[in-house]
């Protein structure tokens, strides 16, 4: 197949390597904002923060190349930042033929005021004819400097059609590339685009235990972060229901999967590990993260608007989110952390 | 309440801490096994594997100091092992008025050879007129050490009677002991046993990361350790429903959060370093925790006989068990690490 990434940033380009090892063609398009890291691959043969050696199968274009490089493609993959989904269907929309598939590497959800759409659907909305177009997704735990050292890694993809599902799975999977396929195209982003959130809700953990300290028995807060974890988790949930997923997505790998893996460290952790520390969102981001997409802090600013809209007509209930809506506090209002135990697992009894 | 623990292990007297904060008059029995403890708590108030002041509140006992504890407690807390729960019926059968409810911290399931049984079901049935005691249990991500530093820990209080329930909850929480209840006590024993058996199976991870090193880009192995995270749970949301448990438990806090709390380290974690290096685990055992319990290995061991036999009369299906029975085969009959990707995830699709 001859398949073309557009975005070199680090999953952009860590997704290239299982692909260009099963000998696919791989073009690697960076965005208006990627020239100097396409400009260092065709140099040095890395990718500076993935810090790994891009595969000698791929070829590196900067934007300017992505009409050159998209003639005769058999697939596209977005691996922009969820900020780049609306620019990338109106650089696509024009280029893209009908028959092409894409799949898209982005997370996130797009609120428009009123409603929350997965980005498979809103980015296929604003391609010319986008109804036409076959657009999935991946989805699952997979951090990206893992996949590019050719580490074992497990993602779904996901999509409508479950023979297309089927067909480029297999094309795709590989001996460390593990792919799974799902129909709920639906349950699976609600749950890799939520993960972003609640693994910030889960970090803040990491400087409310640099406050306070470890215990003079040794212990740590690992108790508080489970329960913040189970709590996301189980608001992903009632998010999956009501928007016509299904809650299998939830607990295996786009919810619990992806959820645990970007505990692990991560942007998201670092900005809440600096919101538990008790600094307000916005200093937080302009003195320590000032370049750094945090997809959970972009995600909160996304939707926040959106979820309280919802709240405000019915179509939410606030008591099945009360993490949620204190994290768009915090990153929205500057809200200080405070964890409302008393509003949690509400309705599990 | 008069509130009587027996087992003055880590998390038998970890419990004592937020119980004796509420004001509560409560009686900490060792049992044959733990003298040792129970001495050193009368001596220097320490408990030594916690290494916490067990709170002046706190009367020590020694079993033989059960039956005159015991006389007009309010409730019984089992703290034991998930081997002491035979032992613990049968002397506590003789003592125990029907009115007297008995809640277990202990993990575990059970089994016969031909079923598998939630360990408040077993326990009750060894017990004389069993049937009329309402046998409660907590689950959820609690390391003791962390309850006993009174630091935030959530919890699940489980059974079938919800104003029992109810009742309890509130004479037990307190501040930073946060109780919810759930009459799912099948789903929430299950899911709350399992993750000892995959805590110990993502702990298989450490070792192998051990042995790979980090990658030259600085790359770990979470997406592995992410992959058996998640396929644990849906494995364990298999047997929650066929069990007769609700796949809610599975998501929320016995079922992730506990799963979750489970891996940040403690002795599943450490058996499962060892096996990953490559040991057999009866070299594991023998020479480096001989004297210590690990939870998930003794699991594998206790079901794995019933699981088996399940398999051959068809109650259980094979193909939705394959990370489970890649541990029981690793334990039980000391087979290597090896992950069964490709069984992985069967019919999500």
């Amino acid at each position: 197949m001859k398949i073309v990434v557009l975005g070199a940033g680090v999953m952009g380009t860590a997704f290239t390597m299982p692909i260009a090892d099963n000998g696919h063609e791989v073009h690697l398009v960076g965005t208006h904002l990627d020239g100097d890291i396409i400009e260092e691959i065709h140099e040095t043969g890395v990718h500076p923060r993935l810090r790994s050696r891009v595969s000698d199968r791929v070829t590196p274009h900067p934007i300017a190349g992505l009409g050159e490089a998209i003639r005769g493609a058999d697939l596209v993959v977005l691996g922009v930042n969820s900020h780049g989904v609306a620019w990338a269907a109106d650089v696509l929309g024009p280029l893209l033929p009908p028959h092409v598939p894409v799949v898209m590497l982005t997370k996130g959800l797009h609120g428009d005021g009123s409603a929350l759409r997965v980005l498979p659907e809103f980015f296929g909305s604003r391609l010319p004819g986008g109804q036409a177009i076959n657009v999935m997704a991946i989805g699952g735990p997979c951090i990206a400097g893992e996949l590019a050292a050719r580490r074992h890694s497990s993602v779904v993809l996901s999509g409508r059609d479950p023979v297309a599902l089927r067909t480029l799975a297999q094309a795709l999977r590989g001996p460390y590339y593990h792919v799974w396929t799902s129909t709920d195209l639906t349950g699976v982003e609600v749950c890799v685009a939520l993960k972003n959130l609640y693994a910030l809700a889960v970090g803040l953990v990491i400087g409310l235990l640099e406050q306070e300290g470890i215990a003079s028995n040794g212990a740590h807060m690992h108790n508080l972060a489970a329960a913040i974890f189970a709590q996301g988790l189980y608001e992903t949930a009632y998010l999956v229901r009501l928007m016509g997923g299904r809650v299998e997505s939830v607990y295996t790998l786009p919810g619990a999967g992806d959820l645990y893996v970007t505990c692990q460290g991560g942007r998201n952790s670092r900005m809440g590990r600096l919101l538990g520390l008790g600094m307000p969102y916005a200093r937080a981001k302009a003195e320590h993260m000032p370049n750094e997409s945090v997809e959970g802090a972009m995600l909160a600013e996304a939707i926040g608007d959106t979820v309280h809209a919802m709240i405000r007509t019915g179509a939410l209930d606030a008591g099945r989110l009360p993490l949620m809506l204190r994290v768009i506090d915090i990153v929205c209002n500057g809200a200080p952390v405070d964890i409302p135990w008393e509003a949690f697992f509400r309705d599990t009894e």
